[in-house]
């Protein structure tokens, strides 16, 4: 961490501080010349916050050399982690695909769906059971009857379940979900992250809508930190000035975050857009980036699913997708599983 | 609602979504162009999903008139709602100071900056026991140990107290807080805000980082549904590409906020700009442009504070600004308590 | 368009508003029910400035049904538009590479980085002889020298040239350009825009940092209006929260433009990321997502670069990734030219 | 500015950029810990492009520490400017209010208006000739008749004009304007900038949607830099994801900017938020905050205005706004003229 002291300080103050910084354990480099004090400090400042060193009066400015993520730094973890969910591998040269609809409707409409992405080449089923909703006047999901659903589909079709959960209280209905899901608008739910962090249970990570990407690395060492390391990243789309799509994919995030982390990145190009006609090209965008899955939307009869049909794929669609992307996925040295 | 089809849309199946429009008991008006075609919602839209609209094939766009909110519209109840706290009023010409430090760090802390921050003027007592921070590597808050010390602490002075919840698990603990807030990061906690929702107690909810006005109603929107119409509404900046500061205060929240509304807002100066000297500045705009309150950081050792030490005020400078303060309200026709 | 009335609206106004209305030739179809008053308006709205709706004192709110946008869209002009530059195409399954340096530096510099990006595949050679910077401060560009440089390296390599115009002014010099850049700084400069409209050259228009796909089109109409449809739009990164890279590419712009309109889109994945080594997976994304051509800077020593050197490649990792994307263009269906 | 260098950078390539920014006469102090290599550069650092440092193989970051500003940065010039235009003086304890509408559309509109506005207690008629419009199918101002019909009202009214410019090569026109506006989409329009800083005239120069203060001042440099030092800035409000209003006013740009610069900071309530009934409230603000002057739009017909009728006051409402603030800017210490 750098300081930059204002100029004029009070020498007294700036011993003062220096003192304090050494009894955290950092020894500290000077530099100072006509215009500009620096102070640089070496050592763990992992636990040194940047607030508390603004709030001290002989402080200009101060900037963090050194990332303030550990576990899910790759500089000390240079390998790709790679996730199992069920049989199925997230990371490194694997490649899966996570279908299903937004919502669990009725027994047929999960059953049906899973059945077809199952058969299109995807392995693991999503669908929500407990919905985040703008609204407290639309569906707000089935809730615990919802995840008995997606265990009976399971049972019947044979893919791991994927299923978000909102409220540490529900966790225990939980216990037979495959990978947990933290929805966009719990990123920094940080009680949530630390339950789900004490599970033994892969967690499906989704960034917020308006975080940057050290934040969201922070959530996931936020569930790291209590000792689950199965953690999957997935951008589904940031909001910017745009209007003509619900969100706005940032590609970018694929290459970054696997620099910044070990962790591996998926894409939910449904939620990205919120447009059925754009998962394609962007699905395909996130595999020549590098991404190690994707999250699609399928629903059996968009026009009449109770929420995000908008976004939805027929399953019809997400056969005619499937059948362009495994060529891609060859092409780019991934395997599908 | 209005609904924007396709051009060339298939006659029988804009005949079908009509047929399901009016079996939800809305009536509708169409207008056909050379170049569109446009159907008219009429009746009750609230639960009508634009999501559900859109997916259907043969629609373009599709665009909301009537706000999605109703126990919050001021359409429907034009008084401004004042909330009652201990004996404190917030809301019409009522104006009150909610001051306190970040976090409550020990018993003489909080009693300390209690006794200064009432004696200035403010009537209610903030402090946070639970914290929610970026990093798991950071102060996390005295947890239940907290709220006894403010307990303790409105005991001492007499303020009624303010602090932050971050989990339904947590909410028996909560029990004698007299304004229960709800923080930026969990405005779109929608189980959270169900379950103060169910409380008998006023709640404070802060404004997302990157929510809209019409999000952020929509989340008062879910605690007032529940029963609880105690609410109050608290911008505390915005996030937005500048730099110089931690967040952007949205002035314009305030007049805009009170016509979508009638809850009473509050503007939290010190979270906006995360610089102690610019706390006065928009503590004063907040006055003019009609607030309805204020949250203010107030530290006795703000360089040794836990957290957000450099918004902080010291109780002297909190002094300084509530003698500004006063006869501003005065002019503006605000009565301070 | 769409305008909804207020409630209780008095109705000589709406009449009034009406009969202005259909003397600009439009015809008025009304929907009112017990809570909406809402006006369709038929006809060519192009000229109909929403500001001037929402100015009449009956007006809730209006809302655009169809695109401002004439000339560019591809509602009026279904195939693509295919733009020749020299020899080259863009657009259609033509794709082009638009390569070389930030800036043009000096005769050795320009002429060798020409020399290499032709080997490796390039057919468009792009260099700032007028850089639009930041600050007063820095180097401010070759100007028209760097223009005649430019123009010496075409008759050595052959490959007609790109350059960036700032101002009307200076569009006498740029007579002998191949392919006029209009900047993202100046896309909403419009007496520019209306000026290479009046030229018969294609231009390039890069996308402002913080602008809508919307404006941008309208921006591409602005030539179009003028005469001159030979217009290639360019996506260079938006401007968001992340600080890990200095923009954020759009790359769903490619296909949202494309819907939009019929005009060649291309990405410009340097200044997107500002950062070397994410060229690459960048790259790669916009070939899979379905862009016409690439933009891409090539420095011969970019440490030692005037401007943006951390962005650009050397010629050796400039020709290897070209190898990796011809495959890849192949497999996609497109043609290198 | 501080280099952080990367982990396991070859000794000779630090050494040799050492060497190079020696030679630019800065000198080097080095801290070096287990974890970190710094570099801190003393001396003027102004020319050094963060650009440049990135793109060295041994730099991992670059961070500047002093500002890249200097005719305009208070540190360096203490005391408030006061730029005066005509007998008017804004600055300091000076306040000043220019309204009048948004675009000049007929003598007698300009004269009305103009008259009304300074009998309410404007000093400064504003009108725009030459508009910068999103659509070429907009109206696009009376352009150099606007100019002349200007000069007219100010003939027959007495109160400086003040209008904006689009094109250097419309300058020659401008030369009896009193206060040159440079518009939102031409604050990085940098030709512009240079050809106004080489006038002997004030200028207003207005903040781009979407850019940080130190790009605002860095633009303001621009035109200091040329040798005109009679700048005022003006805050109109940012682009952010709000939807009710056309623009957030940034009120913290006031303050802000006040501490970053010595020039006058001026606040434009109606293309902030774009609605009339909003100008009263934002206009407070901007008093309370500190702000040296207002930019009002006041139409004799709003409904009939050919732009931006929707945010226009009337004059009466214009006359109110006035007597409402005239006492509050005795309040403040400010003086109106």
């Amino acid at each position: 961490m750098i300081i930059i002291l204002k100029r004029n300080a009070e020498e007294a103050k700036v011993r003062q501080l220096c003192s304090e910084l050494e009894s955290m354990g950092l020894s500290i480099h000077a530099s100072q010349g006509s215009d500009e004090h620096i102070l640089g400090l070496v050592g763990d400042t992992k636990a040194v916050a940047e607030s508390w060193v603004l709030a001290h009066p002989v402080v200009e400015a101060c900037r963090r050399v050194s990332e303030p993520y550990k576990k899910a730094n790759r500089k000390f973890h240079p390998e790709d982690t790679v996730v199992q969910v069920g049989d199925t591998l997230i990371g490194g040269d694997k490649f899966a695909v996570i279908a299903g609809p937004c919502s669990v409707e009725s027994p047929e409409q999960i059953t049906e769906v899973a059945r077809r992405v199952k058969a299109a080449g995807s392995s693991l089923l999503r669908g929500g059971a407990f919905k985040p909703r703008t609204s407290p006047y639309s569906f707000q999901g089935m809730r615990a009857e919802g995840l008995t659903l997606l265990e009976h589909a399971r049972e019947q079709v044979g893919s791991p379940i994927v299923t978000e959960v909102m409220n540490t209280e529900h966790l225990p209905l939980f216990e037979n979900v495959d990978l947990i899901q933290v929805g966009a608008r719990n990123m920094q739910n940080f009680e949530l992250l630390k339950a789900v962090g004490r599970m033994n249970k892969p967690v499906l990570l989704k960034r917020g809508l308006a975080n940057t990407l050290e934040e969201f690395v922070m959530s996931a060492e936020y569930i790291m930190a209590e000792g689950n390391e199965q953690v999957i990243l997935c951008e589904r789309g940031i909001r910017t000035f745009e209007t003509s799509m619900r969100n706005t994919l940032d590609i970018s995030a694929v290459p970054m975050l696997k620099r910044m982390t070990h962790l591996p990145v998926v894409i939910d190009p449904s939620h990205a857009a919120g447009i059925a006609w754009m998962v394609e090209p962007l699905a395909k965008a996130a595999v020549a980036v590098g991404a190690d899955g994707l999250m699609i939307e399928v629903h059996n009869d968009p026009p009449r699913a109770k929420c995000d049909g908008a976004q939805s794929l027929t399953p019809d669609a997400f056969d005619a997708l499937m059948e362009q992307l495994k060529p891609q996925l060859t092409f780019f040295g991934k395997t599908l599983n």
